[in-house]
């Protein structure tokens, strides 16, 4: 168990008035034991008392051998495993995983009726949202990373390219310079495609005058990178070239705007301002950010109803962007820390307005 | 909706007592509407009442359109979607999704201490169970996509190549006969990581002697294949290839066993008894097998407690296996669709033992 971090998830129930976590995502059972278990549809769960005390359940298929500072319970495919975690669950207020399924929840629940469940993963989530210095060593790597990776996909747009194309030139190159993967399925956007923000990548091929979103990211160490970048294939338009201003504009408005002691919420309505008042506020649809760190969404949120407050050690995206249906889209996004008296912007790579390939 | 399958869920939460059933898993709401949507952390619910009124429920951001057949209740992120949810549930014995995370399962029952809330997806996973023709024939398709693909994996294996390279060659070529992607992550074990069944592939490099296990699979229209093949490196001993020999027919032990009427139990122990009879029963680890189409692991069960019956229409895997700690590891895995007098091999990918690369 990594010690500290264990300490400011108990400090967590504490305020939360709870006696046991049973923590069952795997990127938080990770961040407290240093062990990546893939449970796939079997259960793993890290029991936390109030009082310290741990116990890592687990299928004995995962070999997960000894973890240090816990006890470990291994069952089999054939054992009752909520039989077995049921012995260990206390009375009262327990903490169980957002994530949870109701296949084990329920199951527990249904034995225990002196359990009181509620949700109990912000206890971890709100330690994670605190980074230490050596985690945002992690981070600005893997935003490095992300960088260069991202630079060979937009050189690789060209006549004819698909959007599934430059998603596995993305990927290839990140996994070259030593991803794990991807931290989210890479979204490659040509043309009026760019107008959905939640458009999967496809067979689009690119045509002359398209908008061009890339929103890509990888994991590397285990910390996710995410970054938009929007350029221009061959041509762009007076109307689409004063929209990137406009949307470069609010990406930088955000990020100035990032401080200790500023709320979310403030974050949010500083890159949305440039936006409204240059006249397309209806057509920035969605918040301006999200945490990130072992995953891509995190604590804290980053829209107009968080009322959150900046910390040292916070790590979110700041990514404003103009949907115009049927048309284009711009998107600028950079991954933000925040510092003692600002921030440090995780992306270095260049927000100028680019046009492609001619 | 899909009329023919929703009268199958429908009999099934009768069955099961279930006055509405709350579905969340995206491959089950694909099933019954045609409409793959990937929520995120944002909630999708198909509800489906007993006398068959369908209501989906989505964020705007999906942008679903329509569902023919069924009502579309949209909201925003700033909405309180669990109490729009709420509004639409009926009290009683209420079937949640088995996956459906415990911050939606929670917050309802929060709500509504008059619902019973029971696991209620068996109602639509007994109907995926048992596939129609025209779903076996997809399945067929995806189970020869990926006797193709495996066929490239194998032929690139040579000196100095890695797990992981082996893992890339083998997607790149389903992908490139049109697999969407994986059905899971690629197994490819050498030497002693052939004795460990839940090895993650890694970087490990091929050694002259080593067995090398593919345990591949890949999705072409939605459906899922899964195929193990193990092949020697250079050379294989006499005990390797004794092992191999067991393994292979204790696979068409197994699959020699399906037919309408047996239980799978039954099929688990065809298996099992060539291995145990051959003295090396307790090397053999796990269950003979597992359901698969829409996703990788469905019902049914096909392990030493498993009571159901081979049904036409049911396809699962046969893919028994030797695992010696420290040494090597041998499995081999076809899917097989059950048929009115037996089954159909959905693999046709050679069995035969071979050493490669000498």
């Amino acid at each position: 168990m990594k010690a500290d971090r264990l300490l400011k998830v108990k400090r967590n129930m504490r305020d939360m008035g709870l006696k046991q976590l049973l923590i069952s995502a795997p990127n938080s059972i990770f961040y407290l034991t240093g062990k990546f278990i893939h449970p796939g549809e079997r259960m793993v769960v890290l029991s936390v008392k109030e009082n310290g005390d741990c116990t890592l359940f687990a299928n004995r298929l995962f070999a997960v051998g000894s973890v240090d500072g816990a006890k470990l319970v291994e069952y089999d495919d054939t054992d009752d495993c909520i039989g077995v975690l049921s012995e260990d669950v206390v009375s009262g207020n327990v903490g169980f995983d957002k994530e949870w399924a109701c296949r084990f929840a329920l199951a527990l629940m249904e034995r225990r009726s002196d359990i009181k469940p509620l949700i109990g993963s912000p206890a971890v989530d709100r330690a994670r949202m605190l980074k230490t210095r050596e985690e945002i060593d992690l981070m600005r790597l893997s935003s490095r990373l992300n960088d260069k990776a991202i630079d060979k996909a937009i050189s690789a747009l060209s006549d004819g390219v698909k959007e599934s194309e430059i998603a596995n030139v993305y990927m290839n190159e990140a996994k070259a310079l030593g991803a794990g993967g991807g931290s989210f399925d890479s979204l490659i956007c040509f043309g009026a495609n760019c107008a959905e923000p939640h458009h999967a990548t496809d067979d689009t091929v690119i045509k002359s005058g398209d908008s061009v979103i890339l929103d890509v990211g990888a994991s590397l160490n285990a910390y996710c990178s995410d970054m938009t970048r929007t350029v221009f294939f061959k041509s762009a338009t007076e109307e689409q070239k004063k929209v990137y201003e406009i949307v470069e504009r609010a990406n930088a408005a955000g990020r100035a705007a990032v401080r200790p002691g500023v709320k979310l919420k403030n974050v949010d309505s500083a890159a949305r301002r440039v936006i409204e008042d240059a006249g397309y506020g209806k057509y920035f649809i969605h918040r301006t950010g999200h945490g990130i760190g072992l995953e891509v969404h995190e604590f804290p949120d980053v829209s107009a109803v968080s009322e959150a407050v900046c910390e040292p050690g916070m790590v979110f995206s700041v990514e404003p962007g103009i949907y115009l249906p049927g048309r284009f889209g711009v998107r600028v996004e950079d991954l933000v820390a925040v510092t003692e008296d600002g921030c440090e912007t995780l992306n270095e790579y260049t927000k100028e307005m680019r046009v492609i390939g001619c």
